[in-house]
């Protein structure tokens, strides 16, 4: 691509960083923030750049957060005894919007996945270790996706603090709210006959 | 959605006014930007605002440009004769990768579209019907999409100029090159067999 501005190049080629978005689509939003008036643009660049200096990481869970503790981890109507362990931010969101979970949350920022070179140094799994080292947490909730990423990351975990006197659990996999038997996959189909609870139970939720 | 920090929320509503990206969409990539090193997300924000601030539009054209004239209205070795008449800095820039042209453009900044409300006074035509009128241009390539509005768009300028000592034309339509007759769709092949040229002239191409 041959561009008669080095500014519009530079945008462009900063823009097509971005995952998804290659030169030609770059070139499509930046021609389209040109065309609009000009306090978009200058508003979109100040935001980007008051988030990256500006946001914080909860020291507590490792949310993101606009100061050194996040929302969550102050609130004290939170029972710090359960503690759910995510992969980022986006499930905290999904979780908090389902308004059904009252305690606190640890977000790990990723998963163990070798593939991609991300072993478990790489992740925020120790200040966890030591969360339930102190025994003020009762219960470990695992609810990373269902894969064979999650699946390793909670099994690592699990061992990791294996040894100390705390339930852990995951999140129940099975049959979508709503769904229809016959379009549910066999594994998951199966795993929620395996993993079926008593009548009365389902009654409460 | 709910946030947990002010800061992210506004980045991922600055970032969700781009078209065809949602809040989800937004949220991604700006997630992405957090976990890259931070010059990343700073330079973004830096090239975004630095293009909005000093890019211009050349004066003679309307081509985008660093200068107040760009590089093509600039080259002495253009014909400046010959006028192709572009929507936007894209068509520019698929024109010059073919370099098969060797005049100047001159760019409407879109296509007469009464549905948007984009009128004739909106677009840089004004312009272009002065400089006919100056008499300097020999001929006048119309280049917009075929579509009703840039034959609109054509045939609006085309009256303008219509009274002045110019030839017109537009740029050819037919199957491209490479392609199988049996899969162009009929008003293409139509068109094609309609406008067919003198073999000879095929040759020199």
């Amino acid at each position: 691509m041959e561009f008669s501005s080095k500014l519009l190049e530079k945008a462009v080629n900063e823009m097509s960083q971005l995952p998804g978005i290659g030169k030609r689509t770059a070139l499509r939003l930046v021609l389209h923030l040109l065309r609009q008036p000009g306090n978009q643009t200058i508003e979109l660049a100040d935001a980007l750049r008051n988030m990256r200096s500006e946001i914080k990481f909860c020291k507590s869970c490792n949310n993101i957060s606009d100061s050194e503790l996040c929302e969550i981890c102050k609130n004290p109507h939170r029972n710090e005894e359960l503690i759910c362990v995510v992969e980022d931010i986006r499930d905290v969101m999904a979780i908090e919007n389902t308004s059904s979970f009252k305690g606190l949350y640890h977000v790990l920022g990723g998963k163990i996945s070798p593939m991609d070179g991300i072993g478990p140094n790489d992740l925020n799994i120790q200040p966890l270790v030591e969360k339930v080292k102190q025994g003020k947490v009762k219960e470990l909730i695992f609810a990373l996706g269902s894969t064979m990423e999650g699946d390793t990351t909670n099994f690592y975990i699990y061992k990791q603090i294996q040894e100390f006197d705390i339930t852990t659990s995951t999140i129940a996999r099975g049959i979508s709210v709503g769904n229809e038997l016959e379009y549910t996959d066999e594994v998951t189909l199966g795993r929620s006959i395996i993993n079926r609870i008593p009548f009365e139970v389902s009654l409460k939720s």
